[in-house]
């Protein structure tokens, strides 16, 4: 059983009062406030602040509230998000605010989602162990699945930090050069391996300082809050530009995220211990950690095509952490960085189509009768994750959903 | 002879009246500003806007140079840029104009200068072929020294925004993970082949939309100015991460760029024709297009080390910045690309230490009687470059400058 509240909730909510994410929204006219959604209504921040309901949490909060972005409420650092998530969830709870919140209740279908923050730097790491064998079998067929360095660290690079948009965006097919085995040029024209990556991302809010580094001990110092990623990508491009530098155009044409925030807080009861790590990892590595169990599901055009779990990943969101400031790179308030491609160990748990249809060979039959390798115009993908949260609440992210629209550029270009 | 002006400049001075280049610098307890320097002078574009001396060139100016950043004056776009670049022209020129510009002129001694601009995304390119050549013959001794894609697109990667640092910020020794072909395991620790990368960077101002792509022949409508850089690597991190997805911890550390902006429009004069390209890139990647005549000097400890030609580089800006959007990747302003390492066909015009030392086998004597493979704690790199301008001048843009400082994190951590 969830937490009682005054606020009537679907049945199996994913958006119980343990939730409690946030997002950016407009309602109507009103200009983009911080929100926070309670089964299928949203609640303005911004007017809560206003009317005095979050007095007591934070200092001036309607100026952190009343505003589009998360960013200067992330910033604040970890007392500050407890404390509005109290109060929050008092809110929410106590029948005797009942009267002065329920007039505050929006309908979902009634606002706009934006995205929620403003993406400072976008780090994209490659942690599922059967993703990386799953492409170094695609791949290298003879050599060793996984690189000598995997094991030893996240395998991670820099995306594109701009091009990071909310569900719902469409996604136009990339043009760029692709060079198949049989060409004996490379050539010019729209992807035509289009595919998507299911992974969970995470948010900072505490900055860090240039020169310092956080240890795997402090992640919850630092993580505002999760989100779904699809970091789309058009394998053709990728698979002809990235050595040796690593993907760049191939992926940089989008990445959507799901539209709310799920605090840290709220996937406390997600915590579940760590995958085995063999060779044991080097010291800066180590410390207490763990995985969260969220269970994907990836659907194409409304039909599920794979169920990809979080909870195996290798490295942990903390241990990606850790080793992306080792060097004593800083954070900033909206660094973003995501899992990698999160695929299990069995087929249907893959978290691409790369790799559900085996690098094009294995067609997937989809329930309409057709078949689908990579994505076609019009396919429509939406991927959700639930976790588990206190009391048997479900802890959903709400999907990151993206359309493909036809490409812009054309060979003669 | 340089454009006649009533400011008194040194002899060969790298900022005469064709230069004008934008920078954010305070002065005393004054709150930044944008400014500009001619000869040894700044001066501050705020307090002209307060004096009304640019009127009449955009709207409101005060509001975009009374700020201690460029960008909002850089997402104004080019007309604007060309609007208020002819009347700073005419103050400095215009003996009229001497009375009321003359006591905004302050030494350059009594400013600190800042980041001018905020980086929104950082890409960087590898677009010289010498310093390619020079890596492939060092790591693939036995192969091919260019990768079968280098010639067909400019190669590149996204780096770390957040970590673009103004020149003179102290550069502290990164730690990580390496593992020398001798190492059983890899073991952690501060770097020891630290090394520079000398580039030259551009910086956007005008934005473009997502699903768009900026043609070769936009370059100019596009790009506010350029930067030298120096692209900080750690060679023994990066060369255990970066198989398969590229550089990412042995580059994310820090990355120094110079104080001053220099418009394009002062770099007209300095236009060469591109180099031959074979084979012929393809469609996109052609137009009117050219390279700059920038020579750059690399100095360690005061002493030349190198003069890296930038004029030779394969791949124009304009083909970087084509490529860099044709997959539909739009541009914010702050958008940030760097050349990759500059590196001439003689051995002192390489722009790293990994080639000037031939991957650390032949040390270079240094005039004190020294000798250096790569960086030493204590050592200072400053990179500098200067263009011819219009009527004889020298265009230069200051030197990017950084002192490495010992490791924080040391093995034990």
């Amino acid at each position: 059983m969830t937490q009682p509240t005054w606020v009537r909730l679907p049945p199996r909510t994913d958006f119980p009062v343990e939730n409690l994410p946030y997002g950016v929204a407009t309602h109507g006219e009103r200009p983009a406030h911080v929100v926070t959604r309670i089964g299928d209504y949203v609640v303005s921040l911004g007017a809560l602040a206003k009317g005095g309901l979050l007095d007591g949490t934070i200092e001036e909060p309607a100026a952190y509230f009343a505003i589009g972005t998360l960013n200067p409420f992330m910033a604040l650092g970890a007392p500050a998000w407890a404390a509005v998530r109290a109060r929050l969830t008092e809110l929410f709870t106590d029948p005797e605010r009942r009267k002065a919140v329920e007039p505050l209740l929006v309908p979902l279908t009634d606002v706009v989602l934006y995205l929620p923050f403003q993406v400072a730097d976008y780090v994209d790491f490659y942690s599922s162990e059967d993703h990386a064998t799953n492409l170094g079998r695609i791949f290298r067929p003879d050599g060793e699945a996984l690189m000598p360095n995997w094991k030893h660290l996240p395998i991670g690079y820099h995306g594109r930090a701009g091009t990071v948009v909310p569900s719902g965006t469409p996604i136009v097919r990339p043009s760029g050069q692709r060079k198949a085995p049989t060409d004996e040029e490379p050539r010019f024209g729209p992807s035509v391996r289009l595919d998507i990556e299911a992974e969970v991302g995470f948010v900072i809010g505490t900055p860090s300082p240039l020169g310092g580094g956080v240890r795997v001990e402090e992640f919850q110092d630092h993580v505002f809050g999760v989100v779904l990623v699809n970091d789309w990508s058009a394998r053709d491009i990728q698979a002809w530009e990235y050595v040796p530098l690593g993907p760049f155009l191939g992926k940089s044409f989008a990445t959507s995220v799901s539209p709310w925030v799920v605090p840290l807080a709220a996937l406390q009861d997600a915590r579940v211990a760590p995958p085995y790590q063999d060779p044991v990892p080097l010291p800066y590595l180590q410390g207490e950690t763990w995985g969260y169990n969220i269970l994907m599901e990836v659907k194409l055009n409304g039909h599920t095509v794979s169920t990809p779990p979080f909870a195996g990943l290798y490295w942990t969101p903390a241990q990606q952490l850790a080793h992306m400031t080792v060097n004593g790179a800083s954070l900033r308030t909206g660094d973003f960085y995501a899992s990698g491609t999160v695929s299990g160990p069995l087929p249907e748990q893959r978290g691409s189509f790369i790799e559900l249809t085996w690098n094009g060979t294995e067609p997937l039959a989809l329930a309409d009768g057709s078949t689908r390798t990579f994505l076609v115009d019009g396919d429509t993908v939406a991927i959700g994750g639930v976790a588990p949260g206190p009391n048997g609440a479900r802890i959903g992210f709400g999907e990151v959903v993206g359309t493909i629209h036809s490409a812009v550029r054309q060979p003669e270009l």
